[in-house]
């Protein structure tokens, strides 16, 4: 998979000097992210696009080649095959296909099978690996390839440094909307490597897992699946890499009817969901519902610790959503909100406001819209250092008359400068909309891990702590 | 109630020419929004604030006064409540009161309990009615009135026409998120009334679900509920006021954990949760868990026609979220996709490039992503034209070569011309996050209804239906 994510030398089969298509976008994205390897666009219409000197065909191409990408319409499969059968003869370099054009085997028809079946007949001659057809491509942004056409709209120089989070998906929809969303966040998501794999006619999940499982800048893996044939084997993959690194999956056709619609999509049998759901609790692996629930889980995974256990403190500057966010915990039974010492309630006191509630119910607080910086600040640091919680989902609705950036800056201070700040996971819930962006932004550069409601927050908890418990198991065993 | 949302003359006890405190915030929320009655600060050391000639204390105001508001601190409730007395023996003018200060009765404190008395004995001599304390305050987006202090951080003229939806929040701090989440809209949400009960000294639930009854700006009431006292007549507002507008709550307590820090919080006893649940059931109000559902379900209530019935056609653009929405409708036993006649199966296939997939299975359309605008919007003119079709959830991903402007001017062009689009709601899911705002602004501009995820869409179409069958049987019994 190497010359996949890092190659040495990209045709783009279908580039175009028209702004207006896929080809354009697919080498301008490369040019925008400075991709230091060489790119080769492939049109016998053009001479030269973005600056990189055309081929009038795939054969043609002087320089070594890893990887290829197609995004010319599918009917023109069959003479691109013939060009390549040919280089291949003289160079033999091509190791990787991205095949991101749809209308192949997916559509059912018979010419749409016979244009997949062409596509694989050369890359099995040449033991070639395909990925798609029928997909978005690949970005590393580390090695800084990006194969898609996808424009999230946001500027790569607006990104920070890579996170820990690869993606696989198997639509190329979902794909961009997890691409476009993730750019759209307080804090843009950068994925560390992203994947659309489409009809999967060769590179299937097992596959990239197998990769990944080594991948060192792979912090955590998430997955959008429909389904897929290899049952057995992807199970044990999943029990296997899951003990090493969480994997976090969205998998529809949970209902029949949305069974059927997977079908009448990528042709996947999405299969029995129970069977499905079966697996990914045997295999550790964390199922999400919704694509909210998804890019939280990794971001919270991706940043923070796990937590030892399911002792949640709820830290809120407000009663009400300090109540919402405790129907939010008693929905879960693996979350406990704990019993904390004496000490720390005296302490906890100590630090706040008169008004304050602190700890009725117990493992609760409720610091008032009164509480100061330092009052938000300290207190969080005294329940950190309670023995008995393992994580803390802290909230704030940021009241007109706190300061919110100095708010974040102190919390970045605190965190620091306290080791159980380092060692336990903290939700971070700032309310408020797009109110506290400025907040959020700030506490997201320094690495912290922000929701923007309590739900949210407590489901990335409850996520973490699933995962949590699956590791611990696996220890004892 | 009327002297509350429309009042001839606010005196504001507690007035700053200090940015920093909520005593100028108040005073400037009313400039910025140009309230055209009479402020009045009162500070015995200010002369003027934002141009307002300030007075020395209340009973000195020398204008008619229907509204009073306390933003100044609760200790000072004494002799505010002295110069009151004095001002209703000479004037008898003040018909409302609203005490925004906390460390009241729901601080159990003796002294705070005496604090709350001392407000009421004045208010009930004079029949003044008190709206708090511990609150935030009230809105009348059309009579501009403004008396919290929070600044959502939009400016006033970045909102359009006010909205039908009037919001009644028992908690502060979920009143400002609601206020600022709906801020920070795409298109920001202008709330038509908005009120922030906190302790109910006076005040309450069904006081205001009366007045919003015949209230003709409501269109639909929004509640954050963490508990109230007198259970019967709430329950027999709930009815009455639903059987002619919907009622959306968000009623907080629904675990034991939950009720205790209700308790903690406004004092109020959430009670049994399943009593509740039983009453909204019985009333016909929309229960809704989470505060995105809230505001997602307030806006299509406001924009959108009840639907007929609960036969719900999926059009999406893409395969992926397509799947994931069929299992969101799949999950509400009220509503189902249904079977269109062969002539609008011939009709939206005439429309659509080769390759989508018309009603595979039944009452799922996915026009795939290279459909156009044209594919788009014509398709979904004809689906709305099926008789058998009650309302649609409508999904596009917005791939990076369609013209997501001109795709948002031609669906309302569309429903402009076509009676169906008018009759039967849409639920519009325009994907990618900020990449599609300026598609989404258009549409809610021109009065459409989005979403940004399908799962979303599917709720607030879920509770429209239930709503409308509710009302259906009213009607028949």
């Amino acid at each position: 998979m190497k010359q996949l994510f890092q190659p040495d030398g990209i045709a783009v089969v279908g580039a175009s000097s028209n702004p207006g298509k896929a080809g354009f976008v697919a080498i301008r994205n490369m040019r925008e992210k400075g991709y230091p390897g060489k790119v080769y666009p492939v049109n016998p219409k053009e001479t030269e696009i973005l600056g990189y000197p055309c081929s009038p065909s795939l054969a043609e191409v002087e320089g070594h080649v890893d990887l290829v990408v197609l995004i010319m319409p599918s009917r023109m499969i069959y003479s691109v095959m013939d060009d390549l059968d040919r280089r291949m003869e003289e160079k033999g370099d091509v190791k990787f296909i991205v095949c991101a054009a749809a209308d192949y085997a997916e559509t059912k028809t018979p010419e749409g099978i016979d244009r997949q079946a062409r596509l694989m007949r050369t890359a099995e001659k040449y033991g070639i690996r395909v990925v798609g057809p029928n997909c978005i491509g690949v970005i590393d942004n580390r090695s800084l390839v990006d194969t898609t056409f996808v424009d999230t709209g946001v500027p790569f120089s607006s990104f920070g440094q890579p996170s820990g989070i690869t993606f696989i998906s198997q639509s190329g929809a979902l794909a961009s909307t997890i691409l476009m969303e993730g750019a759209g966040r307080v804090e843009p998501v950068l994925y560390n490597k992203f994947i659309s794999i489409g009809n999967m006619a060769d590179v299937d999940f097992v596959d990239l897992l197998n990769y990944f499982e080594t991948d060192d800048s792979t912090r955590v893996i998430g997955i959008y699946m429909e389904g897929c044939g290899n049952g057995r084997e992807l199970a044990e993959t999943l029990k296997r890499v899951s003990r090493k690194k969480p994997i976090v999956v969205l998998k529809v056709g949970r209902s029949a009817l949305g069974g059927a619609a997977a079908n009448s999509h990528t042709g996947s049998m999405a299969g029995s969901d129970a069977v499905y759901d079966a697996m990914f609790k045997q295999t550790g692996v964390v199922r999400v519902d919704t694509i909210d629930e998804l890019i939280d889980t990794l971001q919270a995974f991706d940043r923070l610790p796990l937590p030892g256990g399911g002792n949640l403190f709820l830290y809120s500057q407000a009663g009400g959503p300090g109540i919402y966010c405790t129907d939010a915990i008693a929905r879960w039974p693996q979350l406990k909100m704990p019993l904390v010492s004496d000490d720390t309630k005296a302490r906890l006191a100590a630090t706040q406001q008169p008004m304050a509630n602190i700890c009725h119910p117990e493992g609760y607080a409720d610091i008032t819209a009164s509480a100061s910086v330092r009052n938000h600040v300290d207190g969080l640091q005294i329940v950190l250092q309670d023995e008995n919680v393992d994580a803390v989902v802290f909230i704030t609705v940021v009241p007109t008359f706190l300061p919110q950036e100095e708010l974040a800056r102190e919390l970045v201070k605190m965190t620091e400068t306290t080791p159980q700040a380092q060692e336990k996971p903290v939700f971070y819930c700032v309310m408020a909309g797009a109110y506290t962006s400025p907040a959020r932004r700030i506490m997201e550069q320094a690495g912290l891990c922000t929701f923007d409601a309590p739900d949210k927050a407590v489901l990335a908890a409850k996520n973490m702590c699933n995962y949590a418990a699956f590791r611990r198991r696996q220890k004892e065993d």
